[in-house]
This record gives C-alpha cells, structure tokens and sequence, in this order.
C-alpha cells in the first residue's frame, strides 16, 4: 500500500510518499511544491494542479492522504489555502484515486499518540517511524510525511477492527 | 468587449455573460452550474471545473469577472468557496484569459451607486440596467450578473481617464 501524504497551500505544497509493508513503513519519497509569488493566483493554481498531476502519474500511489485545514486559522489564508485545495483535489479525483483528509489533532494522536504534542515531537517521531537520519525538511515535506502515516495507522487500525468483527 | 461574471460556491455557480456595446449594455446568457451534494467534494470540484472550462469555449468571453469572497463569512464557508475559484481559476487560466476581482460592496457601489445597498436593491438595478423583464433566477445568476456589470463600469472608467489624460 503506497500513499502519497499531501499538506496543501499556496506558497508551498508538501509532499510525502511512504510505502507500508506489514508494519513497517518505508519512507518512498518526499519534499514540497514552490510557487512564485510574483505569478498571478491563477498561474500559481496551475502550477500546482500540473505539478500534482505529474507526481501523481510519477509515484502511482494506491491513495492521498490530505491535510484538513485548522480551523483555528482565519477567512484570508481558508480562501487561499482552499484554492490550492481545489486544484489538488481535482487533479486526485481525474486520476481516480481515493483521498482522506486528517486534522492537525488526529495526526498528532497517530504519530506522537498524543493530539497536543508539539511541532517538534511529531517531526522527531516521524524520523524515527520511517527510519530517517534526520528531520525532513522543509516542515512542509515533514508535515505531509505526518499525514501519511496518520493514513498507514488508520488503515491498520480499520483493518485489525474488520478481523475482530469476523 | 464580452464579460463573464461568476459568483462561485461549491453547489452553486452562478454565472453572467453581458456585452458592453459603448454605453449599452447587453445581457448574453445567464444562469449556474450546479454540484450534487451526495457526490464527494472532488466530483464536484471537477463537475464545477469542466463546466466552467465548457462554458468558456461556448461563450468565449473577452474577460472574467469574479466576485470576491466576502471576509466577514467564517472559515468554512471560506475553505468551501476557496476550493470552487481554485478549479475556475484553474480554468481561466488555462484559456488564458484575464481574471478581475470585485466585493460585494464594489459591486453594489457599480450597480446601484451605494456600496451599502441590500440585494434587493442590486438584483433590481441589474434588471433594470440589463433591460431585463424580470430580475434574474436564481440570486447567484443576478449577482453574477452584478459582477460582470461592475467590471463593465471599472473598464469605461479606467478608458474615460486615459482618454482625459492626453
């Protein structure tokens, strides 16, 4: 099972693929998506959606993991963050690859096991569950890696409740 | 010069197509794509996305006028809207065409000459200012309409003061 972890916006879209076989997770291939803010939203947009495009065609994965927006952020960055969103969204569903969204808090819970942890605590646990040297950067690349894992843990988990209902 | 007006939401799109023939201006096709809510959001982005791309074809305007998002609405609607004009600016841009941005109370000051002016007031001046027998169906059509309108008037404007400058 290969999922692609994606932490959306406009500036930067991070990306991270891992790989899980059993209970190992394999790290497959990560780092971000950088648009020019010089460009016009529309063409950043485009960027984004090709790009995406282009990943998706290149890692094949089975499915996307998404990051849910805060909530706690405001309407300006929801609007932007959103239209980054959309672009991505259609680009996963013209692939016709299934997508699950997490929030900040359930991704927290599957990787640290605790949904207040900080910034650093997940980026340290995400180096040690996939076996990293160090810290992927930028925070972007670390945060969508996070989502795919939240992704990997919530699959495992749903499947472990299937077999005990049998 | 043939302006397309769009007031976007994810179940709802309103759109606006007038032609501004020196002072007149005509009323070419109105109405809105609309999106299944039973259907994921990225069905719907891409049913908004490839009607949006149709209706460019079809109509062929010379510039898009797009409402802005109105900051006072909260984050979700706004993560909401914000993933819609991803995927029609999306399509904008690749029809390379040009993108213009109006709120609601620049639209309202173009239409009815009071940026404070409630939606009745607007939906009537459109009618009236269209030669429209009857206010246009649904509200997001007529303020998409309103939209377009107050594009229309920003570019006699912007030429009116070119010209004084010579």
């Amino acid at each position: 099972m290969r999922i692609l972890g994606i932490d959306p916006g406009l500036a930067l879209v991070g990306y991270g693929v891992i790989e899980r076989q059993g209970h190992r997770l394999i790290p497959v291939r990560y780092g971000c998506l950088r648009t020019d803010a010089q460009h016009s939203d529309g063409a950043r947009l485009r960027h984004i959606y090709e790009a995406t495009a282009a990943l998706l065609a290149d890692v094949r994965p089975d499915v996307v993991a998404l990051e849910k927006l805060f909530w706690g952020r405001n309407v300006t960055t929801a609007l932007s963050v959103g239209q980054a969103r959309g672009v991505i969204l259609l680009a996963v569903e013209q692939a016709g690859l299934p997508v699950y969204e997490y929030t900040p808090m359930q991704v927290k819970q599957a990787v640290v096991g605790y949904g207040k942890a900080v910034k650093g605590q997940v980026q340290e646990m995400v180096r040690v569950l996939l076996g990293l040297r160090e810290v992927p950067k930028p925070d972007d690349a670390a945060d969508a890696l996070g989502v795919a894992i939240a992704h990997a843990h919530a699959e495992s988990w749903a499947r472990r409740v299937g077999r005990a209902e049998r």
